[in-house]
């Protein structure tokens, strides 16, 4: 009888977080590849580009202009998917045909006023100022909002339309189906466990070390056990932080160095300005006095690049239809992302 | 106090198939766009490619030689991400890391020996070929397996690596996600209502025509009401029948020309050859004796294009990490495909 190795033999893995499988295929990264070439633009732009609608001084099609912002500058999305005051649908009564009304506004949080940078370049003094603006966000649109959403789309291939480094803000009057499941998947295991999925769960990776990428004082990235895009990470701290305003002085500043960590190694991977999408999950606002100890802030990046800075993964077919599928292990992928250095090559002096 | 309207407001819809609800912004389809351009490429290639690993004659990099195959042609997939003897994992107690084995094997179908033809080019009887052999495939392997996906990724933008019209089977030892969510839901809607839900779906879009796209003598395709891609649609029989199976001839026959109709007015849409990824879900192969009534056979097609034949939707940082968005109701969508011919533009003869 043939012993099961996780490394030469296809298997699922179970998102405690989604309550999904995943489809893990590690023997089959060896097929060759004839299909679509990604660009990756990888040129160094200028600091300032005057036909950029994020850039300081330049007027956005709104007709706005943008002030002359030195850290980050916040503006209301001029083609939001949510409007304040959207009326409240009809009651549905019909299985068939259920809708509801939803409200929101979105917003634009470009990350600095330099064009030609990214993320993982800016000095960890700009990413704390980036951290600073998610939070004061969060909190004041928390006091409207049950929930809001930060996130970044980098890369054309993401369906990024502008190079200028930004991210959004969406805020929602109702709970996003993926913030409603986790809610519920954290809570079953809080009232089973009595402590914290997320915060154990950092803990024993920190332990093992297996499934690192990043590890500082305050924060722990690995690309998690259940990772579905080959390089897919979760960044968490290891001691209990609800939400981002609950992160102290010196939690925050170690967050900026973890994510320009972070961010180096995905760059190093393949030489490239490595695109993803990423984004952070915390405690709703719910009602006051609603427990929310079952939850634990985090970040997640969803990369989809596969095999070089033009060979992406697809979640397509068998993907939307049954399961994703990946082609490499998590332990894997946190291997290639540690054998890189967590300077970016940009910056590097040789 | 402003009425609500679909058309005009943002307002989320539920899927009762997944449980999960989308994001309607029917507002947002006017924002400009600055993104990444798809390449569609439109050239009529030759009807033998000497390089094509799945046109007749050819020799496959296995080193196989395909038939002179006439209709369609099915091999196993020399990359698969399943094999049929991979050992069981342990058993896994602890929550964070739940892991189980996975078995399985996948197997292409060549469409047509003609490389330069795609679905909607065929001709209904060679069409009715692709569904007999789909037919065929799903019943033996569900003799083994308890689910058979089938499904082809069109397009190189839908990670397609092959011009070639090509499907694949995936045969599964368990029931991947999507089935086992959709069996859920339906379950309980047949208990609850005592008929089955996707029938119900069919005469009811049949009654009301406002998202119906095709309809022939026994099939329905609409883009359903909680439609989460721009152009998605779902196509039915108005009549009884769990599995592909259960179909008479006339069905099947009927069944080619409706592919035929839909596909073609899909291709007529952008005036390209339509990206998506289409199969089919039915009743799982569950052992003998259970009860199957709540299940109904239905093929999916999710279709990225958006705006043009460049322009795509980017499912990513918010659809990700918190709930589907769309930019038309699905209404707008199935009216834009009854707008245009039902006969592919390459076959008018105008
Ligand atoms: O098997 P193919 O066509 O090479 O591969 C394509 O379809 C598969 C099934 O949906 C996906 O897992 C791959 O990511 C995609 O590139
Ligand atoms: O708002 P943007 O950056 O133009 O748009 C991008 O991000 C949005 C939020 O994830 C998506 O809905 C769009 O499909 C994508 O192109």
């Amino acid at each position: 009888k043939i012993e099961f190795d996780a490394v030469e033999h296809p298997h699922r893995r179970f998102n405690p977080l989604t309550g999904q499988w995943i489809l893990v295929s590690p023997h089959r990264a060896k097929r060759p590849w004839q299909g679509q070439d990604e660009q990756v633009d990888d040129s160094v732009g200028e600091a300032h580009d005057p036909d950029c609608f994020l850039c300081a001084g330049n007027t956005r099609i709104s007709g706005d202009v943008n002030p002359d912002y030195k850290g980050t500058f916040v503006f209301n999305n001029d083609f939001a998917a949510l409007t304040i005051d959207s009326p409240d649908a009809p009651e549905s009564t019909d299985p068939l045909f259920v809708c509801e009304g939803a409200r929101g506004l979105s917003r634009v949080i470009c990350f600095s006023p330099d064009h030609s940078k990214t993320l993982p370049e800016l000095s960890p003094n700009a990413i704390r100022g980036v951290i600073d603006t998610w939070d004061s966000q969060i909190t004041e649109l928390g006091n409207d909002y049950v929930w809001v959403q930060a996130f970044e789309n980098k890369g054309a291939v993401m369906g990024c339309s502008q190079p200028h480094p930004h991210g959004q803000i969406w805020a929602n009057s109702f709970l996003p189906n993926e913030i409603f499941r986790k809610d519920d998947n954290l809570r079953a295991y809080y009232e089973k466990h009595g402590s914290s999925l997320l915060l154990d769960y950092a803990l024993r990776e920190s332990q093992s070390k297996e499934r690192t990428v990043v590890e500082t004082e305050y924060w722990i990235a690995v690309v998690p056990y259940w990772a579905a895009w080959p390089f897919e990470t979760m960044l968490m701290p290891k001691q209990k932080a609800r939400r981002m305003s609950e992160l102290n002085e010196a939690q925050k500043d170690d967050l900026a160095l973890a994510l320009k960590k972070l961010t180096s190694r995905y760059d190093n991977l393949f030489k490239c300005s490595f695109p993803y999408s990423m984004g952070w999950h915390y405690a709703p606002f719910f009602e006051e006095g609603e427990n929310i100890d079952h939850w634990q802030l985090h970040a997640l990046f969803y990369p989809p690049l596969l095999r070089s800075a033009s060979v992406r993964k697809f979640m397509v077919g068998y993907e939307m239809l049954a399961e994703s599928q990946r082609d490499l292990t998590a332990e894997q992928a946190a291997e290639k992302l540690r054998a890189v250095s967590d300077i970016h090559y940009r910056e590097q002096s040789n």
